[in-house]
């Protein structure tokens, strides 16, 4: 008998039917003797038809009310999905964030979880019922109902999982596992059996959209074992598990992320201080950059090219500061959405030099320009024109061995 | 500058361009310099919304869990209004029953009130936010939310009134107040300016719909001043007061229920007893009796006929146990649904003894045939045809004068 917590996505709950066939599967957990923990999320498009309503109001609603409103998708899917399993003559029993105590910080819309009182949650499984929660949300020190952002729910389960210390976290998804790569690009594409925390967290933060990032953050740090699976069938998905208990491989998966622009500063002087005050006025501007790249100018003489990519949605908000600051150091600014960071990760990486030459020579292979590369111990990513997504993905998934097994012994 | 609490019903927050027009009414309050407490209920059909998902799980949702989904309704309103208000430049913060702490007891889907902590209320309007509170909910002893019942927004705003101790209680209904009788079917009928609790309790008691009759005796017990107003114009409604403060009529108004059925035994053996195995086996099932005559038989002999009127929503729940009783005692039943419940309700009833011969006289005059009578210190109910409800209300609203003001002398 194992205490189980399971997570059911937007589209595993989109309707009647739907959660119907979560009962039936939650049923099948608990005839098995499993304890259950359920965390749902709300409806599919429930949460947008509510922030579309606020949107309606005001452009900038405020975050406190948007959280309150938003709240409600889950605290209807959890009494629907409670009704539904005790329809199929289960017990079961809906709990809330502030029923549960999930207590988070009060930055609203991106709240973080400060802690998870588990004596509700397992009072209520002792109690012979399935606690349904309510993902997403939590309250505040004052009472404010929060919520943790998109995809939250995850963080929800796993933090739970975490609290009660449940065997096992499952993460019910429309895909039925984490792959080497994006399937719809690359018809290749393998489902991996296991995966490490580090390695998820990579792909996660590199445009891999199975689980969130800060889900990630939170099994690695309790150690909580986290099965990627989907509801609409039995199959076993991928276990994210410590790196103690796998075989690594050299290279577990390939993301990628249309998600970032170009800029480039060309003919900047070259002067001491110049750069750093460029990035310090983004820095102002809470405008993460991501790689940075300082070369000798294509014009020649005693000035540098800066290039640096920045998010496409800060993009907008940011050309008139990285204007004026060009025209200041006398440069001509350059930008180029049409980019795709293309990211390599792997544990073995740590123990094998040659990925990073084997990467480049693959692309040069197809003729594939790298404009950036940024590393660390686990990952390389490269930027290329967008046009070669495909294609990249393709010819490094194939050139690294990922179509196959590649277990290596360190 | 006034304390001042303010409820607004489903069709006044229907959709968000009514939700603006409260938020404009909300702000004109407060420039008058008032503070204000808003207590709304779910948009118009939302909460039949959430019920009928709920009903399509199953016949006999849990009722903890429909609380729970139920709720939400109020609580996505409270967040809208206050997003508004905010729109409109003004300050707001919405509170749910756990928020503000509105404990009940945990009779979900009709819990009462046992407390309501005024502190978050009253430092909300003092740091000069205009609390906006979702209607209709509480918390029991262990946290789970409860609903007050249909209507039950009512008396979460004449409850936090008397909590925080308002100058007044404001109900925004979508008539413009209480009326004599049912202007729909009587044109004659008068807004009354102001109204006794007791006489509103019985109004609303014999099926005026204006005011929950829990909101009414809260008021009542709290000496809660309440003006029911409409939210589509400025004018003043009706002013639901104390008895004191009121010139006393004879008769404050008239109301109908067509909610009856009348069951007739006839030729019941005339023995001690026999009566009450009759009544007390339906209390055992719940059902309420409303008025009961016992005569002698039409059959002659030694025998009576009992006459009694329930709930027509009762009635198919016990005619299998009015019969089989019949049986025995030997009676044979009839059923007539097509009745009407026309009451009239005044304080001056009191002191003035020929209220009821008049009733009877006018309804005589009509050729109405009265089949039961019930009676209190302030109220006569007569039972007639339902085919007669607008000539009786027609004939003793002219003829007991309602048509204009009749202040007494006591």
């Amino acid at each position: 008998m194992a205490l189980v917590v399971q997570k059911y996505g937007g589209t595993s709950v989109a309707d009647l039917d739907r959660i119907r066939h979560v009962a039936d599967r939650v049923a099948a957990g608990r005839a098995l003797g499993n304890d259950l923990v359920v965390v749902v999320s709300a409806m599919a498009g429930e949460t947008n038809r509510l922030l579309g309503l606020a949107h309606q109001i005001s452009k900038t609603p405020d975050m406190r009310e948007m959280d309150s409103l938003a709240s409600t998708g889950e605290q209807v899917s959890a009494a629907l999905v409670a009704m539904t399993i005790q329809a199929l003559g289960g017990k079961a029993k809906s709990l809330l964030g502030h029923q549960v105590r999930i207590t988070t910080d009060n930055a609203f819309t991106k709240a973080r979880i400060h802690n998870i009182d588990n004596s509700k949650l397992l009072a209520t499984v002792q109690g012979g019922d399935i606690a349904v929660v309510a993902g997403f949300q939590g309250i505040d020190a004052d009472g404010n109902i929060t919520t943790l952002g998109r995809g939250g729910s995850d963080t929800t389960a796993v933090a739970i999982a975490a609290a009660i210390n449940a065997d096992v976290c499952e993460i019910y998804t429309d895909v039925d596992g984490v792959y080497t790569t994006d399937p719809n690009i690359c018809p290749a594409a393998r489902k991996i059996e296991r995966i490490s925390y580090e390695e998820m967290l990579e792909l996660a933060s590199l445009g891999a959209k199975v689980l969130q990032i800060r889900s990630v953050e939170v099994a690695m740090k309790y150690g909580v074992p986290v099965h990627v699976r989907t509801s609409f069938s039995d199959k076993p998905g991928t276990m994210v598990v410590g790196e103690e208990g796998l075989e690594a491989v050299v290279v577990a998966g390939l993301a990628y992320d249309k998600g970032e622009a170009k800029v480039q500063l060309v003919g900047v002087s070259d002067r001491p201080g110049v750069v750093a005050k460029i990035f310090s006025l983004l820095a102002e501007k809470n405008v993460s950059v991501d790689m940075i790249i300082q070369s000798p100018s294509r014009g020649g003489g005693n000035s540098t090219d800066v290039t640096f990519t920045v998010a496409k949605t800060d993009l907008a908000r940011v050309t008139d500061l990285i204007e004026s600051q060009a025209k200041e150091f006398g440069a001509t600014v350059e930008y180029d959405p049409d980019i795709v960071k293309v990211s390599v990760v792997g544990l073995g990486m740590r123990s094998h030099a040659g990925v990073a030459a084997k990467v480049f020579g693959l692309l040069a292979g197809e003729g594939i320009n790298i404009q950036a590369i940024s590393t660390s111990e686990i990952k390389i990513s490269c930027i290329v024109a967008a046009k070669y997504t495909e294609l990249a993905i393709r010819t490094l998934h194939e050139g690294l061995g990922l179509d196959k097994s590649t277990v290596v012994e360190q």
